[in-house]
């Protein structure tokens, strides 16, 4: 696909400026610190952007400690980008400035444009045609602006409170890109890059796919979509893109009631569910059914090994967790295989007899933790006859403690060697997926505080807040190797 | 309904003592801590049960503190309940001599049993002939036991860490017993009672729904089934107790390999998904398609009024998570009705040119905090033509504290006012729902430990963790009026 591969070089992608820039010129900041631009300028400064800030303002000297300008016409260089948080009316007037002065990229954060309709949709297509004119490429307008951790970079006015992670996430909703760094780094996530698309007038999702398919910080590709503008471009770009990076896409507008929600948001029309489910099977596109079901998927692709089929080993010490993730790993199109008899051979010893090895797997709690951990997973990592685990974790540490005090360790010494123990643990759990190269989705009902959860975060493990959520990021997960296969002819269809 | 009648008078319940007895023996706990049994006393200790706590033990003087007995009949008096801890052999013989003392409510935790099947069914019919030679009536065997927060009792060997709540559970998995307080804490939410009925070979899932319907601290009973053993009892007892509480079934077992693990695991064999669907109808029960689902469905029947119809309101700043929560209230059969003239009249002043008086009703971020949880919430709930709200709760407190600045506010006080300022909105938040007693659920995706949402939740609002749970929760309330309306003949249809 030709225009895909344009995109080997990411800095040809038109917002390769705006997420890259070396020097940013800003409208809409001053020194009233409850101004939506300067929220923006600061957050730009707190993520420690190294390049250079022009404020351009028309009173002031100074703003926020930076050099101000009065003009686009008075700033010392041509800046690489344009930040526009301007009331509406202002907007092409200043946008025809960028262009005189030679700017190429901008993002238009005003409001006010196609999606309030009426006026709306004419002083919109005067942004386009300024655009034109001058070969501006910009975001928006009506959008939040971007964020690449790998740049120090966040023009969005809320600050951004995670890592530089894996996840490349564009999205149709700036809320969705400037209001979940707090829920991403509760798992240890982070976005690569997020780009908040607003009315996509210049800049589009296509392009940002294309960008975020050549950018060597993501893994997996997220998509907030209410309606997509160019959707042959969408769908050939998409299955360009697929084989080589998970697309995840969370849709919303199919529903009646959505689709009036789609439409006044970004003011484009949203179209019937099945029209887009339809795209995005044929666009190799795994399809989530919320924000955090999305996030679910992104973290699974980016975070575990590809299964090479849909048969799944459970793992458990509690029975109704296990069955909960049995029956959703059901729903979810994946096979819970018998295990085979050598399997069921060497389990034998580690699994008492009120415990179960028909799958799932349950050892109940009267097993040490060492066993759960390292001894089962490990013989269930090597079973032929399956292609991935879903295991239940959960170390009830008041029981860890009683045993190291009934085993002689001073009380006071205790809660540091639980401390250790689960330390421990969780690093062999990391090292096992390593290992075998299989894909291990955890699973708990513990608050994300936990110490093992987190620590098992911090190993590179995935697990997700239920065994529901788990067993569809497992499904998620087959379905990603069953489309790609597809695209790439593996499976001889197509 | 003559059998539900009879619990009017709850101490008439067979589970009435083994919720509040006022002694208890126990056999399985000794002074090893590692023990099963020992964790069982503990926790019955550490949740400061106030009656007597008999152990018995063959050899020991005292365990854990208390006076220890060698057998049964050494026992000062007739205990109102019996806990067993022990090795599967061993249980007939004891929960005979517990008979032969006069002991009418023992719980079995011993598992072995049917489960296991094979000798473990036999062994199973053994203790119900001897339980009923006596007029024993038992939870078990292969139970976790129970937990009454308004009784001081825990007799699960995990510690209860949430508060005395208003959720009565039954469970065919003890986990969701023992292993939960955390994750219901995060939520404010606890249980009034929780009961792990295990194999059921006395008291069953029926019985527990009889107490819990005539329980006062219970105002929502949620149900974990894997397989229904007195089907037309359960129908019956539901159909009576449904128009009085709410009850939300979560069924794990339709799927082919969720019934695998449900029969493995409490020894009854699951029926097929459609049949359940239809008993769960017929019964006016409401059916949630996970655990955390099951949970938030109870905090939302439990926590905030109960609509008058399917009409609903979704109110936000943000314009994605407003489309969400649109997108998935018509998924969830709510309709998102045009407001009337007269509310549009009255919102105009309060809503920024860049929103929306659509509904969803968008503020965008630019107005200010009081408008949007006082001023807008309150003309909303006045709405005829609207029976609930679905407000989308975020306070960027980076942004208020900047604006405080702004007022000159001095910087070393700015924190404490913010909290004041979020302290205030959220009792306001309250006290809106208390005087108009509609429905209000909330979304956030803010991890749990905000502020705002903790305050909300103190304020007894309901907010659940992403725009989806919270449509989803919304349509829970409309589906309990809907079956409520026909259990009692209000909508003719019987």
């Amino acid at each position: 696909l030709e225009k895909y591969d344009m995109f080997t070089n990411i800095d040809e992608s038109p917002i390769y400026p705006i997420l890259n820039p070396r020097s940013i010129a800003t409208w809409g900041a001053s020194n009233n610190l409850a101004s939506m631009g300067t929220s923006q300028l600061l957050s730009i400064k707190a993520l420690g952007f190294e390049g250079k800030i022009y404020p351009v303002h028309p009173k002031e000297d100074q703003v926020q400690g930076f050099k101000a300008y009065r003009s686009v016409f008075d700033l010392p260089e041509v800046p690489d980008m344009a930040l526009l948080v301007l009331p509406t009316k202002i907007v092409p007037q200043i946008l025809e400035e960028c262009g005189q002065k030679g700017i190429n990229s901008v993002i238009v954060v005003s409001g006010g444009f196609k999606e309030v309709r009426g006026d709306g949709i004419d002083l919109e297509k005067s942004l386009v045609e300024t655009a034109e004119k001058y070969g501006i490429r910009f975001l928006g307008p009506n959008c939040i602006g971007v964020i690449n951790t790998h740049h120090n970079l966040n023009t969005t006015f809320l600050p951004y409170k995670s890592t530089a992670g894996f996840i490349g996430m564009a999205s149709q909703s700036g809320s969705f890109i400037t209001q979940m760094s707090d829920y991403l780094s509760n798992f240890g996530l982070g976005f690569s890059v997020g780009i908040s698309v607003g009315n996509e007038a210049s800049i589009d999702i296509v392009d940002c796919l294309q960008y975020m398919a050549a950018c060597p910080h993501t893994k997996v590709i997220a998509l907030y979509i209410e309606a997509i503008r160019r959707g042959k471009e969408f769908i050939e770009t998409a299955r360009a893109v697929a084989p080589e990076k998970p697309i995840v896409a969370y849709y919303v507008g199919g529903s009646e009631a959505g689709g009036r929600a789609g439409f006044s948001h970004t003011g484009a029309l949203a179209g019937p569910d099945r029209l887009y489910d339809g795209i995005f099977r044929q666009s190799g596109v795994i399809r989530a059914e919320s924000i955090e079901e999305m996030f679910d998927f992104c973290w699974a692709l980016g975070g575990t090994y590809n299964p090479a089929g849909n048969r799944i080993i459970v793992q458990t010490h509690s029975g109704g967790p296990g069955a909960v993730a049995a029956d959703a790993s059901s729903r979810a199109g994946l096979e819970l295989p018998k295990l085979s008899a050598e399997t069921c051979e060497r389990l034998r010893p580690m699994i008492p007899h009120t415990g179960s090895i028909d799958n799932p797997i349950d050892l109940t709690f009267s097993r040490n933790q060492q066993d759960y951990m390292l001894g089962i997973p490990q013989v269930l990592m090597e079973e032929k006859d399956s292609d991935g685990l879903l295991v239940y974790f959960l170390i009830p540490t008041e029981r860890v403690a009683a045993t190291l005090i009934q085993m002689g360790i001073p009380e006071d010494k205790v809660e540091k060697e639980v401390v250790g123990v689960i330390r421990e643990l969780a690093k062999i759990v990391g090292q096992l997926v390593e290992k075998h190269k299989k894909p291990l989705v955890g699973y708990t009902f513990r608050p994300r505080r936990d110490l093992f959860i987190r620590l098992l975060q911090e190993n590179g493990v995935v697990v997700l807040p239920s065994a529901t959520r788990a067993a569809r990021a497992m499904g998620a997960l087959v379905k990603y190797v069953k489309y790609r296969n597809r695209l790439t002819g593996v499976d001889q269809k197509g």
